[in-house]
């Protein structure tokens, strides 16, 4: 009954679509088209959603999935089977070679003072090379930034460097405070292995003083081998504990052991499920998030959430009776973490088959509660898109705006696409993200759900407005 | 340095808000000024906030506190104690006779289904009586409502009435959800007693399906003694196991036990902590929460999190060098779960007192990521309210709007007074709420301190802008 009133709506609201002028404002009738059908769609994700339930499975049946792993292979496997079973229009796997970094036996660190040891939690960051099997040891020299530790130069030398910045707490989006620390992380080895470090440890990025170390992505951007040196992150508190230490000990010794290798790239895979548009079957609007996941928690809101939100969208449309006029594509890109090798090949071959995309969504912010979008796109829909913040505060939706999208939506970047990021709230995020915290009880049934409303909705309008 | 310069703003705003008129809209002077002072607020609550670590103390040395218990008057001592050390300008305990509920030895359920018991999690509602020593045992029969059971009327004699409505889903705001419930667990026993039914079975509040048991406060209103029968809360997976099993056997039988009762009356108190003000000190703003809690969990939502926000806006207060022209109050309310004596106390003395109070805001909603705040006031200030919403929403707080305020500040209701609610997202409060599972680690600390930022936020506006 209900879906039949809805229909009528839409109806009504393609008709009328035809006349709308993106410059110009929407009128009131396609508003309230629109605004009837963003809340039959929450409404269905509410009451009767799935992704909740596809994201238990992912995240403890599967479990972390960096690419290469078994996990990873069998997570694509769940994708495709998953998208056929709901009877999308075409579900298949696009190859793609990905990178294979292992990290091995559990790392050990511990440093000594007055011959105390004190255990320290760490973890290998992805990419590094392992330790000498029984490890390193030597005296430690902290620094706040790259800069620093480079100005130090030959001090460095026999010395295991402690990049030990914090977040900066007073920055309301956390991805601000992530984004002034990562360099750490990303390049703190690769500047100082040319002074002879003997390793490289860091803070751990998050807000939270506890005791996980996070992992993450690290590169040698093809330094010589003999520059490369190992390196890990510390969790925050041990961070502090050292750092406390170091002012009254500083010559007290840190050891550290790991045997992470980086092992020949493997095949695997992007899993696309797709419906068809019925009016521009050949115009794409994809829906993506990452499948891959660090190894050390289950990946559930990195990105296990995207990923179902992603297949939740499409369902959403099938169960609401929406026919999209687009073919909407979800695609569960492989390798964000440690590569991107997955969101290059789709670009790739989206360009070498001459496909043309009009809009793409990300979502790999997590799986909290709904925030907005921000849009990187050519500045003719600009107005259009800021006109739908109306039909969006209503669901928490307030923050539309332009800024990044996705990182594999990235290389899809031209003239003629509009990109959009999920923004949920961001607050809990880097509690667990990269961390062995980030499982699927840490994600709320009804903010995951919210947001594949949400990002839903947005497709339609795009899906609706754009040609 | 940063304190300094943030002085001689606020030292122009107080000049510049003489000449304001609360029904024109804010000039951009003043608007600047404000938001310097209120990014300030951010700053000092994001990056060197107590709040966290009040409510780990509250929430894991004390725990739950229901009123009359020992745990309750430890809060009291603790709440005096803290804001004694903070140096606040006056604080006292406002005595209170409370009523003193216990609930005995942990709860006993079962059904059983052709010889098999099924064990299922409940808990005693917040004055119920007990069942006899033995428990007591009877066939179920399962409404929806409490219309639905009086409809009945005898059909009930000698059974266990169970309510199984359940949370509507589609209701973004939470709260929508369980007022469209709580009547059965407010009144189902009530409702059937004078029926016969041996006892009363509600369904737990939440939208979460799982093993435990939400209690919460029941009534019998002065009903005859003979009329009044036990009542508990069965877990939601329990209540869906329940109505699953009695379609196919309607005549399974259904077991329970407590042995919870009413001890007299006992002694408490409010704990009220002041900072005078400078222009007005006669009149008043209070900031507040309830310091009871239910007895199962630790009462870190509900509602430690409102205890400590209040606290800390008043120490913001101090460390950002904000005097405040109007006396600003902490009151740490007792007993809102089940009885608002408190709540009633501090109206009744005010008004004995010939206090006046020009504002008041309670945080009762959890301590997650902000959206907003309603108020319920008088029509005077409308405009001059929502001019705050460019101010606030920076700091995610776009629910600006009439509603509902908090039932401890309730009895302050008059033609004078504007009455605040803090409205932190809803999601998760439901999950938690009157639960086992309402704990300290539940709590993120980030949410938490935006939500004493927030409500310094509007306390900071009120002062400056009210007489």
């Amino acid at each position: 009954m209900r879906y039949a009133i809805l229909a009528i709506f839409l109806l009504i609201g393609f008709v009328s679509c035809k006349q709308i002028n993106p410059e110009k404002q929407v009128n009131q009738t396609v508003n309230k088209t629109d605004s009837i059908a963003i809340k039959q769609i929450f409404n269905t994700a509410l009451s009767n959603g799935q992704c909740y339930q596809w994201l238990d499975v992912l995240s403890n049946d599967i479990g972390g999935r960096l690419s290469g792993s078994p996990e990873a292979q069998q997570a694509v496997k769940w994708g495709e089977n998953l998208m056929m079973d709901l009877g999308f229009d075409k579900v298949w796997l696009q190859p793609v070679m990905v990178p294979h970094w292992v990290r091995g036996e559990k790392e050990e660190a511990y440093f000594t003072v007055n011959n105390t040891n004190y255990n320290v939690p760490i973890c290998a960051l992805g990419g590094s090379i392992e330790t000498p099997e029984n490890g390193i040891s030597g005296e430690v020299i902290e620094v706040n930034s790259i800069e620093e530790a480079e100005s130090l130069g030959e001090k460095l030398k026999g010395k295991i460097v402690f990049f030990n910045r914090h977040f900066d707490d007073t920055f309301l989006q956390t991805f601000r405070a992530y984004g002034g620390c990562v360099d750490q992380r990303g390049g703190g080895a690769r500047a100082t292995g040319k002074f002879g470090v003997l390793g490289a440890i860091i803070r751990s990025l998050t807000h939270s003083i506890d005791d996980y170390p996070h992992t993450g992505a690290m590169s040698y951007r093809g330094i010589p081998d003999h520059e490369k040196v190992p390196t890990a992150a510390i969790s925050t508190k041990a961070a502090n504990l050292l750092s406390e230490q170091l002012k009254e000990n500083p010559d007290l010794k840190f050891y550290f052991k790991q045997s992470c290798k980086t092992l020949p790239d493997t095949p695997s895979f992007n899993v696309i499920g797709e419906i068809t548009g019925s009016k521009y079957p050949d115009k794409f609007i994809t829906i993506g998030g990452h499948l891959d996941s660090w190894d050390i928690g289950d990946g559930a809101h990195d990105d296990g959430a995207g990923i179902v939100q992603s297949i939740e969208v499409l369902r959403l449309f099938k169960e609401n009776n929406i026919t999209p006029k687009h073919t909407l594509r979800a695609v569960l890109f492989m390798n964000e973490e440690n590569g991107l090798r997955g969101g290059r090949k789709y670009a790739e071959e989206a360009k070498k088959n001459n496909e043309i995309h009009i809009a793409a969504l990300e979502s790999d912010s997590g799986g909290f509660t709904p925030r907005g979008f921000s849009f990187d796109a050519n500045t003719k829909y600009f107005d259009l898109f800021m006109s739908w913040k109306t039909l969006l505060a209503p669901y928490g939706l307030h923050d539309i705006g332009k800024g990044e999208s996705g990182a594999d939506i990235g290389p899809l970047k031209s003239e003629t696409i509009s990109l959009f990021g999920y923004r949920p709230d961001s607050q809990r995020y880097f509690d667990y993200h990269h961390a062995s915290t980030d499982t699927f009880d840490k994600v709320n049934k009804r903010e995951l759900e919210l947001g594949a409303a949400s990002m839903t909705s947005i497709i339609y309008l795009l899906d609706t407005y754009l040609d």
